[in-house]
């Protein structure tokens, strides 16, 4: 885009690039912050979005056997310490309920009273409470495996909140399974990999790269925590989706014994996966622009808006009419098992109303006005296409179109992502120029992922996250076996890593 | 059903109708008590029911132009202080979150630390929280009327919990809508009134009285509450939803002002209505038997369930197959809109498979044994008739017939508690008839509904609750307008009203 034309979004991503993502939240009205602190409320353009995605993945899960189930929200305190290295990730962030009622203070307001005898932990992750469920389930082989998933609301004291990145509380799901062998857990462990990594990459269009996190990032309790990390359009890593091998650690804190088949008792081994309303933040990143927001066809709220132009008054019932018509020929199409979704904007309110629906990032707008319905024709615009670029189409042509319209919309941001993804990344053996890379790094132009070599241990990965703010990412399953020298302390390593700075 | 007759569930309805709800729960695999108070898990049969009837409601309100939002769990407490009778409401039963983390107690164990400034309550209802957001939201009329609704957990700490009936927490919807004028948001909580209505009739089979509450009953801060009133089959009443005209109260409270057409600055006009986990509590004890759960088949997770009878195991395979086709032969047909549910459960043991699930309340049960696949039949048995109850059919014949089976028994279990609602409630006019039914009413029989006059005071509303536990449901809409005296006092009455025990 050239310096001088005029963006729907103040400021631009090269011009401040934080800001620039509140603003695209704003701009498509998405969410807001809200008086109670670090959480946002959700609003109907942007949780139609959740409900779309929601919908999907769980679809997907279905697939592979797991049922739905609800769990407390509430975590008595001491189930919190039953596994040490758990209750030492979550106990300095979360909501803690002491309190069952409100009385008079005395000044005209009101105080907690009725204090618990155990207070009550708001359930930042539920493998706890339902570990003990699993107990109770859980009594021969036959019982296993156990395929629960929950969609729920969790929270995490955050201090620095940016909406839907990071809040307190947050939606999500969490899926848990108990199974009556460690090599079966494995493999439920990563078959959600692969589920999570379908949805992100064929739902939101967002290319991610698969790998293992290192001991000192895994998950609070984990033997093994894998994930999906895809490139932000300022190079920083968001983490898209994780799944975790729980061993028997979890089994062991909360008593998931069973009677295996010869008989004998053995503690089951365990998963958990999770992924939450952060993938939307992910996803504006990845394929918004300077005009505001850009969405996925296969999660966007609505497919195609209509904005018929009203010149003058007579014309007004004719054009309306044709609008009709046209939004039931569309919704009478199909896109991906479900119908085109269509909105008809008929409010007469000039330019603002086509920059509105450019901001909320509709995957096409169509405008109809008098000529084009005297040649039977539409005025097209494709989200993923310059906001000025707009084609004059046969009528019929484009109703039988849409639907590769949108698979090609849905393609192209893909592809698009792709592109961007390997421009920035660089394959590094040299300490100085990893380290010159990320010193520069500031703003929109936040650095790269770099493949580099590590010798695995601790130290070098803390030396980096404290010199640099780079962590790493994972390391991807695909990176091969090969002999090079760490990063960092240049000491033998078998292999690259994914070096990012990450939200 | 004859005494001698062996029931699935023990104890009967008769027998300890409360212990028959709770073991009907149990034995269904619906959901169980958490060993966090209040607090139940909803296992997956009882969730799918759920997942079923929130899909099915979400249609519905999305058809009278709501949308979906998302609002914060926590509530300050200041907030719960704007409106002077909603804070009295729910102050007496609320969970309090007074700090933010937990450090250790010096024992071993842990204990709260980062005590809020001010403390937060876990939302009963989020009147206060979404009244503060649609007071940012609107400006001027063009911005009426909005209309949200949001599905979430709420907290209200309850001191005796039953499953699905009352709990700590439970999962709910709650509709919020604001408008320019009384008008609009009187017949906006009469339309989602008729929605609950059409939704709890038709989808859970559950016929309902619909009417006002009396000032005393009223949800606190609303101008008036309307309600849908189902009876059990204990003849105790239960609320399957409720909505609310908020008049200007919450508006006041919040600040939700406008420039009206005129120009001039105006107080908006709320409502809210809300359904619960609650009406599944109902949908089991209006149409559950001694054998365990019956659901109407428009809400149940699964139509039919094929039982292949495997008597010799050489026709273990063609019999399996021969159930495989029949499932997809099924799955293949419609059932309003959505696809016939089917489970083949092909465990191997015995007769303890048939009754589970009679017990999970599926509508129709298929049996196919090696004489069935011979003559081409199967062997069929309706969860709205007796258990011993089966019938041989031809087998294309009842792929054909399985949509209209299964609407056949949807209107079965509606008519069914029509005719019981029927019979079960009386017209009063004599204080000691009216006295000496309830006085006499126990479990079981737990009295009736009895449509009786009142004289609209506080006082004779109160004397009735306290010497019998029975309240004032609700003024039904359909009671005319006629001469006659309050069954308490005996003053003049121009209405008869609804008087029952309730849940």
């Amino acid at each position: 885009m050239a310096k001088s034309e005029k963006t729907a979004i103040t400021p631009t991503r090269e011009q401040d690039y934080p800001n620039w993502y509140q603003e695209v939240v704003r701009a498509a009205d998405m969410a807001e912050n809200s008086p109670v602190r670090g959480c946002m409320v959700i609003k109907p353009w942007g949780y139609a979005i959740w409900e779309n995605m929601v919908h999907l993945m769980d679809d997907l899960f279905k697939e592979t056997g797991v049922k739905n189930a609800y769990f407390p929200l509430f975590i008595p305190l001491s189930y919190m310490e039953k596994e040490a290295e758990h209750v030492e990730g979550f106990a300095k962030e979360c909501a803690v309920v002491t309190h069952h009622r409100l009385e008079p203070d005395g000044k005209g307001g009101l105080k907690p009273a009725g204090e618990l005898a155990e207070p009550l932990i708001v359930r930042p992750t539920s493998e706890t409470i339902i570990g003990e469920s699993m107990a109770r389930w859980t009594n021969s082989y036959r019982d296993l495996p156990i395929l629960i998933n929950q969609w729920a609301n969790v929270v995490r004291w955050e201090m620095r909140t940016r909406m839907f990145l990071r809040t307190s509380e947050f939606l999500w799901q969490e899926g848990h399974t108990a199974h009556a062998t460690e090599q079966e857990a494995k493999e439920r462990t990563l078959l959600m990999l692969d589920v999570y990594t379908k949805f992100v990459e064929e739902y939101l269009a967002m290319p991610v790269i698969r790998g293992q996190k290192t001991p000192s990032e895994r998950f609070p309790g984990a033997d093994d925590t894998t994930c999906i990390e895809a490139m932000m359009q300022d190079k920083r890593a968001l983490q898209a989706g994780t799944s975790h091998f729980l061993g028997q650690n979890f089994a062991k804190g909360s008593g998931i014994k069973f009677q295996n088949e010869e008989g004998q008792e053995a503690y089951a081994w365990t998963t958990s996966w999770g992924s939450s309303t952060r993938m939307i933040g992910g996803m504006i990143m990845v394929h918004s622009d300077d005009d505001g927001l850009v969405l996925p066809p296969r999660v966007a709220p609505a497919h195609v808006v209509i904005l018929p132009i009203f010149k003058k008054d007579e014309d007004r019932r004719a054009i309306l009419e044709s609008a009709r018509a046209l939004k039931d020929a569309l919704e009478a199409r199909q896109f991906h098992g479900g119908k085109i979704r269509v909105e008809l904007d008929d409010r007469d309110i000039g330019g603002a109303r086509g920059w509105e629906w450019v901001k909320k990032g509709v995957p096409v707008r169509i405008e109809l006005g008098p000529r084009d319905i005297e040649k039977n024709s539409v005025f097209m615009a494709r989200r993923d296409q310059p906001s000025s670029k707009k084609e004059s189409m046969d009528r019929e042509m484009f109703i039988n179109a849409i639907p590769g319209i949108l698979d090609n919309i849905q393609e192209s941001l893909f592809n698009r992502a792709i592109r961007y993804r390997k421009e920035n990344t660089f394959v590094m053996d040299d300490k100085k120029q990893f380290y010159d890379l990320y010193q520069k790094a500031s703003g929109y132009h936040n650095g790269a992922f770099v493949m580099a070599h590590w010798c695995g241990s601790d130290k070098c990965e803390e030396t980096i996250k404290k010199d640099l703010s780079v962590t790493i990412r994972c390391i991807p399953f695909d990176s091969p076996t090969e002999k090079g020298e760490c990063i960092c302390c240049g000491n033998a390593s078998s292999r690259r890593v994914l070096f990012a700075k990450a939200y």
